[in-house]
């Protein structure tokens, strides 16, 4: 069984793209009232950005921070939020986040949860929505992570970080304007587009691939290399393209390694995931040789010292719980390693790889 | 203005994904009953490929002769057949198109027919359809035309070869399988697959390309290289996936001269599309001195023979209205050679292009 792949519905793409939010949402404005949530990451709070938000009569600005990663509890908050605005305004016809990918990942988990009762946590795992999400719009000013084409918002639980996984997580509409990638902070930058390259290299030298998604793998490639490598006036609108086919290239293929070794660094140091998977791949030279020594050339190029030494002081506890929350990806040590994977990745290996991180 | 590109809704790829196809339909079968309608390539009746078709009662096959090329009068035909077979079952809650681009094309209009009144000429053109179509399937049995993707369904009316382009025009699913590429004959696989490589070249030598439409069409190009160049026994998959690609390249791009002038000896003289576009692109080396070398390449490679003489015998009249045919696509002609393109393209230019033909 190949998986019937839910696509984002409408895309819109270019420089000053942005501008033309009006238009779109007021089809999908009821003529009855009810107004849009437009979760902004609080970067952004006072910006020009924010000035230029097409907010109608019963509309709300809610502003995210997202310091750490997005949060069940956090879900459930921004849930309740806009319910009770919701109440006053005749319901809630939509709710666009307008950040990076935690800010997409927060969206899409209202959305969800606005049309399903109970707690995000409820829903983490594959398939668990029954009803339809509200409408939900992603629009990204970073790029890299493939949140905007995604069946999943990730999510950090009371016992575990997983995604809601589910065809009704996926947008309605995604914007993506290159020109809101202008100002991004050059580290910040380099770690979510990493999030891409890395998630190529994975899925490309994995055993899962077939060819649509190693097509798009490709050209996701294809388009960070331009970028990190030879930039130059289109590198904007080269990487908001190669996370839109990084994000596609995930239908039929799978992350590996690094992404299992980074939501460990995340469940237990709270480390971001961009950062966290540059961390972890750039320890991982015996799986990826190839991947590796380009990403160190990227990373010279672009000036980029990784912190070291992150995880001397954890507890032994905490590195089995590190260890146990990479573990559990299963799949993905598959795709990598092949079916035989245990017998190359005992207990011992991933903490020798977490001491080096 | 960007557009704002609706995709297709669902998608499913791989090799044997056709035998999931009840599986997909059978979650859009109303309780009420209501039947689902096959259209189905005649070169199919009778075939292992019509003995797959997971008919259920209520369910009909319409074998469709595509000859020539799809007509809006046989839209029509074919939309009456469909509702008078649906006033016995209980309505009709799908139509499935199984076949090259002219089937694709044939599904998409009677979906569309079945749901707006009159006839589909009233359609030929911009967002004039008003109410969404039934639900609708793409099954594509040849690759390169992009078709699986497009918003349009192009048809050739009583005044003009024009397509219903419509948002209501885009496929819900389709399952992109293939195993259904085997047994095409050499020389249809090599015209449709150069629809795909023409409409790349074309897009990606014009003028009105972005990043978007840039990556979809150079990730086409590299595939149909690979098929047309080096084959080897991914070929199928990687020209079901160049036409994809190619067909997404489209969003926001435009094809060029070529294609202009391939329309015009459709009109005249029924030269089907694919066919049509090579023996144009054959005498176009002054407009794409690298892709027309490359296409004689791929020929040879191929062992093609174009028909040639196809306009020796043709009235002036009729000479007349190809030139007609081909300068009323004024986006195409500026896509290729800019907003002075008139300067370059008198009347006489084209007929002596044509007379080469």
């Amino acid at each position: 069984m190949f998986r019937n792949f839910k696509l984002v519905s409408r895309m819109v793409f270019g420089r000053g793209a942005f501008n033309q939010l009006d238009d779109i949402l007021a089809a999908q404005r009821p003529p009855s009232g009810g107004g849009m949530i437009f979760l902004l990451d609080t970067v952004f709070a006072g910006s020009a950005l924010e000035s230029r938000i097409p907010r109608r009569s019963g509309d709300r600005i809610i502003c995210v921070d997202v310091t750490d990663e997005p949060k069940t509890a956090e879900v459930d908050r921004l849930t309740a939020e806009a319910k009770a605005h919701g109440d006053t305004v005749g319901g809630i016809s939509g709710v666009i986040g307008i950040g990076g990918g935690s800010t997409m990942d927060l969206a899409k988990a209202v959305s969800l949860m606005l049309a399903n009762p109970g707690s995000a946590a409820d829903y983490q795992g594959w398939d668990l929505i029954r009803e339809p999400a509200v409408y939900h719009v992603g629009i990204p000013t970073l790029a890299g992570t493939g949140a905007e084409v995604s069946r999943t918002t990730v999510l950090t639980g009371p016992k575990k970080k997983l995604g809601i996984n589910s065809d009704h997580t996926v947008f309605d509409q995604i914007v993506l304007d290159p020109e809101l990638l202008a100002g991004v902070p050059a580290d910040q930058r380099f770690y979510t587009g990493m999030d891409c390259y890395i998630h190529c290299i994975e899925s490309l030298e994995g055993t899962y691939l077939n060819a649509f998604s190693k097509a798009y793998g490709e050209k996701a490639l294809d388009l960070c290399r331009q970028v990190f490598l030879t930039p130059g006036p289109d590198s904007d609108d080269q990487l908001m393209m190669a996370s839109y086919c990084g994000g596609m290239s995930i239908a039929y293929s799978q992350v590996g390694v690094c992404h299992a070794m980074s939501y460990g660094l995340s469940f237990v140091l709270g480390t971001h995931h961009g950062i966290g998977n540059c961390i972890a791949f750039n320890q991982l030279e015996a799986f990826y040789p190839e991947g590796v020594a380009e990403f160190k050339q990227m990373m010279r190029r672009h000036d980029i010292a990784l912190p070291t030494g992150i995880t001397r002081d954890i507890s032994p506890d905490q590195m089995e719980t590190m260890i146990d929350v990479a573990l559990i990806l299963e799949p993905l040590w598959e795709n990598a390693l092949g079916p035989n994977w245990r017998d190359q990745m005992s207990r011992e290996r991933i903490a020798e790889l977490y001491q080096r991180m």
